[in-house]
């Protein structure tokens, strides 16, 4: 009845996942060991110490949460903040919402930065904030927004946050191993991430880690955090410490996966990593736009990795985007929300970032006789 | 620096994870193809009736959360109470506890059931919780406590707790695809499990399934679920409705192996599975008792699949263990709680549950001089 597993060999340049490599693959294939074996505490002290170094970060509390990115969200929230906490939320997307609906759900008043989607938070939209909540406890901003492109300068931004007494939040879902991002430099206090972006794992887990600042923001909560599952004070125990404590069971398999990818990207090197993911960038965005199409974000502020571009007019998006699908295995992802069925996003992350996959992809653009550029 | 992933051949013979399929495995290392993806929608409807098929439940709302069992079990406590809501928690292990716990961080009134680790609950301690509480919203109770190896009855009390208006909530990780499970005969309102015991997928993911008056009781919520992550109200609109809502992004390999594991349980057949645990857990039990072991247990009350038992006098529980891991590479796990030290877990769960597996574990402990029959 159930028949045997058959997926198409897709091409993913959507908003992730992307491509995963053979070896990453390949290491999800291994036989299982168990989640408290001596060899598996090994494996999780590497994966720790790979996470720490692509975080470019010294932060003790580093370890990865064992579901998607958005629990990795709700992880940094739940632990942060508690009920009487005030909370600036930048919202410019998808993601900033959505941070602003569990800050709310964590009990906490949440001050709303909100911007055009496509576009960036400023410092002065920051200082603005602190003139009505000159003292929060957090907070959060998107570094790179999947739902629309945009790459949120962090720096000068988290002195200002410092300033007042507050601890930066980011969400480096989309950015994490494609492009810059600096933890340690850039004085990130909670930072969570995704495997399935620009890491190439498969999606499932979510890399984490939190400055002394934040941790001690933890130690003097007055309330339990109301996640059993993503406490810090239990999973901590799991991930460090001198002898490990059972907290929950570990997906075995996925962390074998993540360890590969992690392995990969230290071999590219994170700088090279970031350049490979510009400069492909730059050849997708010219043929984009000799094709007529047209980018919602603004040069200076635009992720390389994530392509959120206009159609030429005349278009039927939709139409296209399931041409490309069903007829070249090219899977390229829609706009969400005011976007939904005007924009497309174009993802070049990992292994999915590569000349051959921008050539492939305009290719068959040129190809589709419905296209019109 | 960090070197290939080269893991011990491990035989999984403790609480979980058991043994993976190899079919399973190798679906695991299928390519990616997107979390929106309309064959992915293909494959998440076909989990769902497969999940449903070995819940044996018509339920509408059955579906799989994106992280382990203990997700699952914070899904139904997190959607079910709010504050203001009276429970009733049965403990009778570390699971039992572990329920408590997370209901209590709902804001909800929990009456423990507290009986001794190894025994069970009967009906008469139900009716005296209800004596006390006789409106409550929820009674839970662990089928298979996986820290202890006590097999719940679960019929009797079900009446009971629907007698006095209340849902039913069952944690089924150890026991589902393993033995007799009855969502809708046994009357069942809610119901999380883990994919790495009986069903020998890897950790990381936990089906559930909710009854109609579950989803009535979610509707009548007066406040927001507290988790956004684990919120059904959004959650559902991803695992089924017309169109499918973008919640989170599915750990798409996770769901491949998960798939292949309910068609290979489907595919032996539910009854031939229950069956062929408890045939090879009286091979085990003899040959056991025969070197000594004493089961914590009481017969009637005894999971097949999860062997509690004393060693004979005189032997350094560690010590064995670390031998059968090291020397014969054979994982059984240790006791947990007031049990550390002093009873094995030996899991004989979904493809480790083989008179093969029997035979190594017996055959090694033989072997080892330091072991005392």
């Amino acid at each position: 009845m159930y028949k045997e597993l058959n997926t198409s060999t897709r091409i993913l340049m959507g908003p992730g996942p992307s491509d995963a490599h053979p070896r990453v693959l390949k290491a999800m294939s291994t036989p299982l060991i168990g989640h408290l074996d001596p060899e598996f505490v090994t494996i999780m002290d590497e994966v720790k110490t790979m996470v720490q170094e692509t975080f470019i970060t010294k932060n003790h509390l580093t370890f990865v949460v064992s579901a998607p990115g958005s629990a990795g969200m709700e992880t940094c929230l739940v632990n942060l903040l508690e009920p009487g906490d005030e909370a600036i939320i930048c919202i410019n997307g998808v993601f900033g919402g959505r941070m602003a609906d569990i800050a709310e759900r964590c009990g906490a008043t949440v001050h709303k930065i909100e911007k055009e989607w496509g576009t960036v938070v400023s410092p002065e939209d920051i200082k603005k904030a602190l003139d009505k909540c000159p003292k929060p406890k957090l907070v959060a901003l998107v570094h790179a927004e999947t739902s629309t492109g945009a790459l949120q300068p962090l720096k000068e931004i988290s002195d200002l946050v410092h300033n007042a007494g507050g601890l930066l939040m980011v969400d480096a879902v989309t950015s994490y191993c494609g492009m810059e991002l600096q933890v340690d430099d850039w004085d990130i206090d909670a930072i969570y991430t995704g495997t399935q972006k620009c890491l190439s794992a498969p999606p499932g887990l979510s890399p984490v880690s939190f400055s002394d600042r934040a941790v001690k923001a933890l130690e003097n909560r007055k309330t339990k955090v109301q996640s059993w599952f993503l406490d810090l004070s239990l999973v901590k125990n799991y991930w460090g410490g001198a002898k490990r404590a059972y907290h929950h069971t570990a997906p075995v398999s996925s962390v074998y996966a993540l360890r590969e990818s992690l392995r990969i990207v230290l071999e590219e090197g994170l700088e090279n990593r970031w350049k490979r993911h510009q400069e492909v960038h730059h050849v997708l965005k010219t043929k984009l736009e000799s094709l007529g199409f047209r980018y919602l974000v603004e040069e200076q502020y635009r992720l390389p990795n994530l392509n959120s571009v206009f159609l030429p007019e005349g278009n039927d998006e939709a139409l296209i985007r399931s041409k490309l699908l069903n007829d070249y295995n090219i899977e390229v992802g829609g706009g969400l929300g005011a976007f939904a069925g005007k924009i497309w996003r174009i993802g070049i992350m990992g292994e999915s970032c590569t000349l051959n996959h921008v050539n492939m992809l305009i290719s068959a653009l040129e190809d589709i006789k419905e296209f019109k550029n």
